[in-house]
């Protein structure tokens, strides 16, 4: 089903808005944690639900491996597998498979499972198939997604390849659909647009991914190497093209400056890795920047991790008792600062959606760029 | 300060009561989890508040030499520390450094630090003087305990030192005590007695730690390799020795047989690793006994862990969702069965108080055993 977004403010291109879906609602700009094998990183549904979470993502590559989509199926999709009632979006697994450098040709991808070697052929049909069975409110179109720096020849194939993939995805993703709802789990299909950072094949790839046609959309391709600057221009000359009242996704992109600067382009939607792989590995996200917990610094630090950040649930415990328990590694160091950083992140994207509201996100995206980017214009 | 138990009901030797200390009141018979380094593995203080834990164990060895007594000293102690208001015990040190195989004369015991191999000494002065600057609620004379079975000169030579260093150790602690009441933080010291599975030593043990006199006493040297047939004698002649009034604890005993048999034998307190060790390996305690989730059998049962248990924050995720996170490695599993098999064992207790009161334990005595036990008489 075509998601909208109901667009609730704007400030220059920034906007808030609500997208409702038939499992609810969720606000936007959101951002989403990434549950890779059906839980974020030592986390589960009740700390997903004291966060105020609206959207989880799950991996499609490593649930399809383990436990297998037919049995998350059957164990009632990932919102029954995970017991969580708030969104779940599912990448197509290509992400994952692309970093595997597998047999790739114009059908699919071939590749070994990391878990126990064993080979798997995923084409853009199987990828709309195994969402359908894992059940997410939206899903992920199969796409090509070359790292940056590509040659010119890797990203023109990668947008060919991509198009061609988009309609048979697609197809695949619409046959699933009357099964589906004859089973009140109705979903929605994103498309992606790909082009590394030419424009002329990012406006190419825009359009062929609308001429197919899909609930939503997502910006892929970005964030993967290329620098600041060119990411901005790939973005605006991306969103330039897409519908403006459909939500519209930045895959994989969740550090402050990236999120200031892709909401100051219209984006709707983000997922990230970064704040979880940080806080696992003692670097914490603080208004006052980031920080590494391990410096011998904080060893009598009595504050909290961040004293601007109120209500995470972490800021009872002290830096210097946090750091004692990374330092020994203790599993709960990895789990608070966790919660800190997915809070400090969730808390920063409605920290925008509140200036967009009020018309100060000008002020806010200067504030976040001081602190954490040189300045830009 | 001279602990007091204010026995609520009894049921032959079993008995219920409220300990009451400057902290506040602790209810026995209790089960007291155990944060190895000022945190229980893969919780925090808000997890041990919601789970109900009434104390909570820290392990002098460990802290001692991270962060070091002197820090958490200046964090507030152990409460500041783990920002923790419940009770804390923390043990001397010894059990851990006698698994160092440390040298050890009249004196003390040197041995090497596990996280840098630096030497150290400990005393029973010192042991005093450390868990004073810890500040847990009770701490634990330094005590000899030799490992099951040992030779007969080895028990020997373990009661005649736990005897001299019980009377250093609590001069030490008394030393310590007015300083400790100037800052508003008192604090209990437990004796141990030792004595191995000989009833002679046994009484021995006991009669020369009442001499010295302490604030609450344990029974240690047990749960070390015995048969729970010699366990239960010599816990059996211990208890016969102790005093009445005050609380009586029995160090690193958590198994569920364990615990009915202690509690028969008017046992009060309770700590031991074992919960949280079966479950981050992935063994959970039920209500028909223990189950390795690892099982294939489990892959799609949706269940709860244990059906007989409710509310204790992990009955919404099912079995085979736990087995997968399990199964995949991801750290949330570890902390979900902790929390599982802890709050299944402050159960156990819980309906173990509630059958004292309603002079029903022989019947949940023989419940537990025909579970977990061959049938004892
Ligand atoms: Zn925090
Ligand atoms: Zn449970």
């Amino acid at each position: 089903m075509k998601l909208t977004i109901d667009v609730r403010a704007r400030d220059g291109a920034a906007r808030t808005g609500v997208v409702a879906t038939p499992r609810g609602e969720y606000r936007t700009p959101v951002f989403m944690p990434v549950g890779t094998r059906g839980a974020v990183r030592t986390l589960a549904a009740d700390d997903l639900e004291r966060l105020g979470v609206e959207i989880v993502l799950g991996n499609t590559y490593h649930l399809m491996l383990r436990p297998g989509e037919e049995r998350i199926d059957r164990l009632g999709g990932l919102h029954g597998f995970m017991d969580w009632s708030g969104h779940v979006l599912t990448d197509s697994g290509g992400y994952q498979i692309f970093s595997l450098e597998p047999k790739v040709d114009d059908d699919g991808a071939r590749f070994r499972s990391t878990y126990d070697g064993s080979l798997h052929h995923l084409t853009p049909e199987r990828a709309a198939v195994i969402q359908a069975a894992l059940g997410a409110d939206i899903q992920m179109v199969l796409d090509v997604c070359p790292p940056l720096p590509s040659s010119a020849d890797v990203v023109r194939t990668a947008v060919d390849r991509t198009a061609a993939w988009a309609a048979r995805g697609r197809a695949a993703f619409l046959a699933e659909r009357e099964r589906r709802l004859g089973q009140g789990r109705d979903q929605a299909q994103f498309g992606i647009v790909q082009g590394g950072t030419d424009p002329v094949l990012r406006v190419e790839s825009a359009r062929r991914t609308l001429e197919v046609g899909f609930d939503g959309y997502a910006v892929g391709g970005l964030s993967v190497g290329e620098t600041r600057d060119q990411m901005v221009e790939a973005l605006a000359t991306t969103m330039d093209e897409l519908p403006a009242d459909q939500p519209r996704y930045f895959m994989g992109l969740g550090d402050p400056v990236g999120l200031v600067e892709a909401v100051h382009l219209g984006v709707d939607m983000f997922d990230c890795v970064l704040p979880t792989r940080l806080g696992r590995h003692g670097t914490i996200l603080t208004s006052a920047g980031r920080m590494n917990l391990r410096n011998a610094r904080f060893a009598d630090d009595d504050g909290p991790l961040d004293p601007a950040l109120d209500g995470d649930g972490t800021g009872r415990y002290s830096r210097a008792y946090l750091r004692h328990l990374l330092m020994s590694d203790e599993p709960t160091a990895a789990r608070l600062l966790t919660l800190h950083n997915v809070a400090w992140t969730l808390d920063l994207v409605a920290r925008m959606r509140a200036a967009i509201e009020a018309g100060t996100f000008a002020a806010l995206r200067r504030e976040v760029l001081d602190v954490w980017a040189t300045p830009r214009s």
